[in-house]
């Protein structure tokens, strides 16, 4: 029942499993450098163009809305099409979910497309399941916890999505099962794209195949883990960036059995 | 008559203002990790068919055109005319101006709604001011500091735009009032967007929206000082960069008191 | 026969050479602090409506095809033409070369604007050899050493190009001269890019115009050099990634003539 991160780890490592990502201009070397310093390698292909040949080569695709316009939205759309169709895990990120017609467009036709993953705030994922709701009106006001998990129990009945709310608890929701972790640090909201870099550490993850809820699960430990590490030696938000990628190379079994703070749990339905 | 650039920043700190950007790509990253690190909050949306829903949100709005395209040109005059519209103040940032045709007629249309406030090197403040004179030549090739507060106080008069010139002192400049900021370091001009890093960090501080001129002076300050204090402990431009955002962060009034370099005076007109 | 590096970089330090980059959205940060750092100017103007008036300010032109869509492959393909019809020396970093056709179709008309530099990986110069031949299959699945050398002297041969080949031991070739760079470190392919910033400084120094081709091994020079004294003071990829502007700013006679392996040789024909 206790899911072993370090194990997932040392696979993926091994692994290295090629990461498509469409991300967006304010993060996209941030995502890059995380994805490298976790042991996965990362490619940033957008052109509808060259989708086609790209996706099969992957291992999973990250889709993360950022910066959006509507050539890079036929792009999303044609990669999570892609990823169906050759069986391949793929996470969404829904930035600014709920902020403006296009991005709230955008989101329910890459729900339809089902992500094996959605990774988002509070108010994103309370934004999400507006859509599916009559009367929803974009991003929700009351940003409590308790409304952010059932939304994402219910974003995950509709589209049978594994469901990830950062925020000081972090959650992971899939069927029965919930996954709760306590690190990170508050200093890390204060460095831009962070949750962009949990939801490619799990892409990498889910890239191994094995068991999605679990590995989801491994790449939000590890961003919070490694964030809250990286904050304890920095002196403010520019320092905890690069110490970032220093800790996520260096985590190792012993670094995460004294401080990785992980509960599992059923939830009674 | 003096301008407690700490009570600015303690204000930003506490109102944390939405500051809408269509920044280039070169500085995305950092300009969103500069505005987190004083305080503020960024946001960077850049599509035609996306800015009508996010403007009006924004507490200030910032246009700088690093690099450029016919599709992204449209998104800036757009943001302007949204800006005006809803009375939101908002920042120009000429990069490059006199250095292709394309710029400097992206550069007229976007004068000709009158920015809140212009900030630029000698060179480009040299540049705007040329394309208002009969035979203009782009980029002048005197940048003497006289010259360009002589076309900063012409620019003014011209689009009642508040104009900041960088450079080794730093001059803001608004009807017959200057402020003068001897803040830096030379190191600061081996890292790229610092001046663009200025630019977001005034957007920050009007969209406090009490007193553009004083607030203006702030973004400059706090830049300017912030980056000296990075430059103090750095080994070169690589760390300069990440000790500013710290730098930033930390910003206290005891430093402020301590470093700050500012004057301010009223122009014999 | 043997090369100062030191000289090279001293005449750049002086030149403060304009390079204009097309390069992806991932390294465009890292791409202009490198040009700063070693002591170049960067540009980085991308659209077709731009490059007339820019092409001719600069010095070398470097064009990168890490993010394409057709919209920038346009751009790359004028720019490329600019630089030949006014003399400027450019360098071509042909990412991803092999794993798209529309990467390869762009490769193969930017090939046959003969670059005056050719800087990739050994799977990427592998496959820049394959378009030209018979049967070729993408990405060769032999990347020895061997194999890529014998490459690079094929396409220097059909194209006129000096080709350097990064890996362990970087190679660069020119008709019957070739250059050995022992230099680097395994952590480098930690941290995105930094192959994009050995094509970028291979520009900063081609700038020069004094001899294309020591010019060339002087930019692999300093950046193989550069990144192995990061990685030497850093705990991970992220440090070394700042610690390497630092080393590249701070690179003197001293640490040249006591750190720097490189060869040069003349080969059989």
């Amino acid at each position: 029942m206790e899911i072993s991160i370090y194990r997932y780890l040392k696979e993926l490592r091994s692994a290295v499993p090629l990461v498509q990502n469409i991300t967006n201009y304010v993060v996209m070397n941030n995502t890059a450098n995380a994805l490298l310093a976790v042991g996965a390698s990362p490619v940033m292909v957008h052109a509808k163009e060259e989708l086609n040949d790209v996706v099969p080569l992957a291992s999973a695709v990250v889709i993360n809305i950022g910066t959006l316009s509507p050539y890079w939205i036929e792009g999303m759309l044609q990669a999570a099409e892609l990823a169906r169709e050759h069986k391949k895990p793929w996470v969404l990120d829904p930035v600014g979910a709920g902020i403006s017609g296009l991005r709230n467009q955008a989101l329910k036709r890459l729900l339809h497309l089902n992500p094996t993953v959605i990774r988002g705030n509070a108010s994103e994922i309370l934004a999400l399941d507006n859509f599916g709701r009559a009367g929803g009106k974009g991003v929700d006001s009351t940003e409590s916890s308790d409304a952010a998990l059932n939304a994402a129990r219910e974003l995950n009945r509709r589209y049978g999505s594994i469901v990830c709310v950062s925020g000081e608890i972090d959650y992971i929701v899939s069927g029965d099962r919930i996954a709760r972790v306590a690190n990170g640090d508050p200093l890390m909201q204060k460095v831009t794209g962070l949750g962009c870099t949990s939801s490619a550490l799990i892409g990498a993850f889910i890239g191994l195949g094995q068991n999605a809820f679990e590995e989801a699960v491994s790449g939000v430990a590890v961003t919070s883990l490694a964030g809250q590490l990286a904050a304890g030696k920095s002196d403010g938000p520019g320092t905890l960036q690069l110490h970032l990628y220093d800790c996520l190379y260096n985590l190792d079994q012993e670094t995460l059995d004294t401080h990785l703070k992980l509960e599992t749990d059923v939830i009674a339905s």
